[in-house]
């Protein structure tokens, strides 16, 4: 154990429960770090929290519990889940969120949480983030087998990004998320792309916006200037140098982009 | 003592005040683990505050300090105060902010704090949380008795929450909160409702919104669906399972609420 | 070593950026205390970011590093520095952002970061908190010198707040920073006025703004009275007590204030 617990959640900033999270952790295991990794996901957006979450986990040390609550099907009979992974944990519902992880990992067992002695409140919970997941990675934390904590489970759910399509010699994607910089995100990873030789003389088009060439650095285009960079995603992204492609462009999710 | 000093305040998230408090705090007693509530408090909103802490604080272990700075009153006479009871701790301005939290307690004292030997800055402070909740609370969690920090204050402020009449068997009440996911929080609690046995016939109430029984689970209804259910306040809210209450309905704090 | 890193930046509270920094430093480091000063900078607003650090530094127990990422320069020529001062650390790029630092230290060496041995990516990358600032940090804390991280460096960019002028008995100053409640930070330093004891003739003026004398408590008028005060700044703001002077008076950034 790193005695690290991430939380990740689209719980806010306006209210208390990330602060109850917090609380209910401490009182079992006081000597835990807690660190957020973002509670600002937009309301009940499973596919944005599977994405913040699968770019930032693999930063923490080895054998960190990450806590994932962005949770539209609380209450209902979507499974609460931990997964043991090689170097780390994942604790939340069974709804996608860890859907971009699996592919990643080595090895891994699903575990559906049904020891209520490790829950806060057993029963009629509609908050799981304060009365399943921050109690059971509080004990996982301090050494409670995972097999103490539930039974093995094989019919998890994975989601993935849909993919970009490709029709003669276009390739089709789509604007998946918007960050705090008007950065756009596209779900066109740079696995679709030739080699990082041959990108400088793709074309990339989203509505108003073209590019000519895939850049390695901000510096290679002017002051507002746009252009595409792989950005920390891993992914293409739409940028422009020191200013908010997303307003300049008036483009958000779910706007269609093209690569040729 | 825990070793833990909570923070929650109308600060926002823009500005480096909360930072300033971490500093002060941490300069004092650098081992102390200081943890967010809130910080998202609508501006100089002393009930929001009181209705947060009071919702949270019951979380922590046993020992834990908790800083409240909601505070439109400061640099009036308004008194600093540190609130002892049998399991936690409470600082800051005597204005209502520990209202709601006085009759759950069981025994406790509340002290003026007037020695200004613990304040980091004694005179014409505008930022009572830097210069005198801050540092007292630190002071507190390395020992400092409260007799030290100030003598015994019996005059103390108590709000609570407008409580709901009754006439014609009809139960009137108010929403009082809005959460981030649009969840309507009214403050009529579970205690004037009848056993859970017998809320499956109660009607709720609130401008085009209208539903039947108090359900038990979000699954209770169909996604997109209306619901009335008590929340983790302990409070009736209501709420549209998987979608926003608020703008669906167009309500808001201040906003009538009937049960019948 | 204080064993404490803080963190400023424009990174906001969507976006995992701020919980990938923290992972890196506790891969680095397990055992520092990260300490957040503000994520919510105005994105690229050099100069806020800039304002809130000096605000907001020494009030840190000395031996903290202070990392500083307002970065619109990211991947350009800009060097990224280490500032070595008598009492902590600075961290971050040379873009200005440490400009109202320089003059309030004693002694202090800055080194350009050069040793990439101690970078997480040390080529292309467009995001220099995650593979810069926050390992560097990191090392530094854990005692490698600074002298092994860099190599001193002289021609770093120092800014500082446009100085007011005065003509004609006239001290003419800016808003300079609008806080969470709507105060007007000016750029009028208590540097350039009277003493104490004779700024209650002065007038202060801004747009329809305008008030008799520099208040020394927010009682000195009543509740939803404008008022001028040396806020916590040490700058002269203009608040309205118990309220919001930025929407009452339509007063923003840029906006010129008159003192005579």
């Amino acid at each position: 154990m790193a005695g690290i617990i991430t939380l990740l959640s689209d719980f806010g900033y306006k209210d208390h429960y990330v602060g109850v999270m917090k609380g209910v952790i401490l009182s079992i295991n006081p000597s835990v770090n807690i660190v957020d990794i973002s509670h600002g996901v937009a309301p009940q957006n499973v596919i944005h929290g599977a994405l913040l979450l699968n770019q930032a986990y693999a930063y923490f040390p080895p054998g960190t519990i990450h806590v994932a609550v962005v949770d539209p099907g609380v209450g209902t009979t979507r499974k609460p889940i931990l997964i043991c992974a090689e170097n780390c944990y994942f604790v939340g519902p069974d709804n996608g969120i860890f859907g971009l992880i699996y592919p990643q990992l080595n090895k891994y067992t699903v575990y559906e949480l049904t020891n209520k002695h490790y829950f806060l409140r057993p029963e009629n919970s509609t908050f799981h983030g304060r009365d399943i997941f921050a109690p059971v990675a509080a004990h996982l934390s301090q050494g409670v087998s995972p097999a103490e904590l539930g039974h093995e489970y094989r019919t998890f759910q994975s989601t993935s990004l849909p993919a970009p399509t490709m029709e003669q010699a276009i390739l089709s994607g789509t604007i998946i998320y918007s960050d705090t910089f008007g950065n756009l995100v596209t779900n066109i990873s740079s696995r679709y792309l030739p080699s990082p030789m041959g990108r400088g003389c793709l074309r990339v088009r989203a509505k108003g916006l073209a590019v000519s060439g895939i850049c390695r650095n901000y510096e290679d285009v002017e002051k507002g200037n746009p252009l595409a960079i792989i950005g920390s995603f891993g992914l293409i992204e739409l940028s422009v140098r020191e200013g908010n492609a997303s307003s300049l462009f008036g483009l958000r999710e779910g706007d269609p982009v093209m690569v040729f």
